[in-house]
């Protein structure tokens, strides 16, 4: 009966800013990186791997707070840690001294979040399956019971999430064989990033199209005069039935959003994504109410299921782009689920960065599976890089993800891929300006003193 | 002309479990602590100091977050940081990775604020003003400039903002006088902590009516009986009149807080403080409209000017128990002070902890003076532990804070609090099991490798 008995934890970056990936109205330098861990049994070959995606500066901190959170976890017995997920993930959050950092937010949310994705790759590995097929072969009561549903019985009740499972249980195997033959349909952001130029773009835009992909995202919100011009681009390559997607990466005020949207109105958005602050539920509202029929979408920022509630109740949103690390876990994302098929809301998964793509391709799967039973209006984000340092990397065949076979939760980096990313001691940062300068800062910090840190430096007079 | 040289970020926790000093429904543990950071620059005595609070493990992880967000001052000119306040808070805030962790929420947002906080003291100090003098003496302008007034034009233009100050500006000697015959009006939760006997409750309720408080908060929410009898025992004491008050520190589902509320009704409780989920605005306008003519506070959970915006249109609370930590400084303070007072609502900061109420005063104090010009309904939280630690602690008479009058924002740390109480080297916790098993936690952890940290434990078969 294996034990966990240690883990690992790495600042992994990738120097994503050195090209425009990744470029958009708000994040114009984004380092992309994944706070990463992998949590270590007495058994070699029992592990789990989990982590949570961030743009650079700042990983670290998110490092700092998984190592915390997974303390607990040292000497526990797998076979409880994994038989009863939820109360695995309760327990790691019940620590009150570490809820007053958010609660449910911020650094402390995301490394709940890696820590459990973790615990998650642990459990289907264990089982010999990948996550979706784990997640299907639970019961109706055990996903509910893993589901976070604390402050949400105002919207759901335990009740009617398991009523939303019961209803699509005798047909889960007709869905099944469909996605066996057809993937998971996704969407490619790929080609639409800010910084680049508009005969890429034109290109891109076309290569997406050959690929097969029905859905192209574009990023808008720095230059209204280059919004329109490159939308005119994209709008031409796609043709008229092809659904355009713009997002602004949160640049709008409530008043600017509606003003900016209605003057790309004629290019026939599918959806404006992040119009404004994730947090600004009733902006969200206001927002979708004035640029009808244009949808609103938005969640890579939605900072948990109280947050996607709201947005719930206050019809705020179209389209629910939940993403796997910023809620925490599996645990979470099941709650937000439940929600959106409760109020009929298509859950588009957010993805891209470092591994998102590995992770909610099997959120995607087990929704329509279990939970929506429903593809239309769904496609999930796709973004194609960095999955080469991914030991089981997502497949994408005719614009749709395929379904993972292999054992686990998709999340495991390569060992080649820690020895040289790891921040700032890894090979290609050690070799680099930026890793140089890290390990000054903290080579002025030893450990071991009153204060946390010292730090001075010789200013010119 | 000084430039910013280095600071220091210690990470101070005071043992506060071992009595049950702060214990509440959601907190038990709680070890009140600051992740606190002085200035320096190359004159001796020109420094600033500023903190942020928290309940204990995790303080690490906002120090650690603070060294990330104080770098950038270093090598400035203190003229310039000082010069333009909202310039520098935007400049610090503008990183858009370190946006990413939020945005403007948990670790990274504390982080922000505790920083700022302490360039607000540098100004003052400077000037050689208590902040609250500090802020008078700025034009409209300039505290409009302060202000973070992003993503709010739907709720509070600049113009608006500017008018409301303007408004007050004529009046405002007479209210300084005033304040300075008076002080500000302050309420004691010191009675009512929920791990208090019934004897020790009654004594404290005596004790505060006895020093001229006419409002005693208490502690609710872990068993309803209990608060039945607390309550009966309080409302005794301070008689029909008094105002008592009742916080239950989000333990509460909606439903639920709506029927508990209703069934602690008869003692005529003027407000209950947190009912529910910090970032459920609907949630929290449902219960207002269920338990009226109770008022509903919430706040010093609020995340960000976002959060208070929605909770201000929504109608959602009856006081705005804004956090001068949870805030990112006075800079997000004064937009969700500006706000208040266009919706008509009273700010009734949240104090406690560790130095909270050395910070509030100044802001209540300003409030008054430039922003509400009204008393009505307003009440500042005063908690009475661990002033000893501060080296200019704030004073209370009769019921009220007395006008802070040495420079700066009051939140200097004494020496000796340092030495003893940094967390795990300082001489108490040197002495303690907790730290000595956090520095052996850490001496498995060296820098320089791959891995972020790597931690292994020998497990028992």
């Amino acid at each position: 009966m294996p034990h966990i008995t240690g883990f690992d934890v790495f600042d992994v970056r990738f120097p994503t800013s050195l090209s425009a990936d990744g470029s958009d109205a708000m994040n114009h330098d984004a380092d992309y990186s994944a706070a990463y861990i992998v949590l270590e049994t007495d058994d070699p070959g029992v592990y789990g791997c989990g982590f949570t995606f961030t743009i650079g500066r700042g990983n670290d901190i998110c490092a700092a707070a998984m190592e915390l959170r997974a303390r607990p976890l040292i000497g526990e017995d797998v076979d409880g840690i994994c038989g009863d997920l939820g109360e695995t993930y309760r327990g790691l959050k019940r620590d009150s001294q570490l809820r007053w950092l958010g609660p449910d937010k911020g650094v402390e949310h995301l490394a709940l979040g890696a820590v459990m994705n973790a615990v998650w790759d642990l459990a289907a590995r264990r089982a010999g399956k990948p996550l979706w097929r784990f997640l299907v072969d639970m019961t109706a009561e055990q996903i509910v019971n893993a589901a976070d549903l604390s402050y949400l019985s105002d919207a759901l009740t335990r009740e009617e999430a398991l009523g939303l499972l019961g209803r699509l249980a005798p047909s889960r195997d007709d869905r099944i064989q469909q996605l066996t033959q057809t993937g998971y349909p996704c969407y490619t952001t790929s080609a639409g990033w800010l910084g680049y130029s508009d005969e890429k773009l034109r290109r891109l835009c076309q290569e997406a199209v050959d690929q097969g992909y029905r859905h192209i995202k574009l990023k808008v919100g720095a230059s209204l005069e280059d919004d329109i011009r490159r939308l005119s681009i994209a709008r031409a390559v796609i043709g008229p039935k092809g659904n355009l997607m713009i997002d602004a990466n949160q640049v709008w005020d409530v008043p600017q959003a509606i003003d900016w949207i209605k003057q790309l109105s004629e290019f026939n958005p599918l959806w404006i994504e992040e119009p404004t602050s994730p947090d600004d539920v009733l902006g969200h509202a206001e927002i979708r109410r004035a640029v009808q029929p244009i949808g609103v979408a938005t969640g890579e920022h939605g900072m948990n299921r109280v947050l996607f509630k709201q947005l719930f109740q206050a019809a705020a949103i179209d389209y629910c782009q939940l993403d796997a690390c910023r809620l925490a876990s599996v645990n979470e994302v099941l709650a937000v689920q439940l929600m959106a098929a409760k109020f009929g809301i298509p859950v588009c998964p957010h993805a891209g960065g470092v591994g998102l793509c590995e992770l909610v391709q099997h959120l995607s799967i087990f929704d329509f599976i279990a939970i929506s039973g429903d593809l239309t209006g769904r496609v999930t984000e796709f973004v194609d890089h960095l999955h080469e340092h991914f030991v089981d990397p997502c497949i994408i065949k005719d614009g749709a993800y395929v379904m993972p076979e292999k054992p686990g939760y998709s999340a495991e980096l390569k060992e080649q891929t820690l020895q040289e990313y790891a921040f700032p001691y890894g090979s290609y940062w050690a070799g680099t300006d930026t890793g140089q300068a890290e390990q000054a800062w903290r080579a002025g910090n030893p450990p071991g003193r009153v204060a946390f840190a010292s730090v001075r430096r010789e200013v010119e007079a």
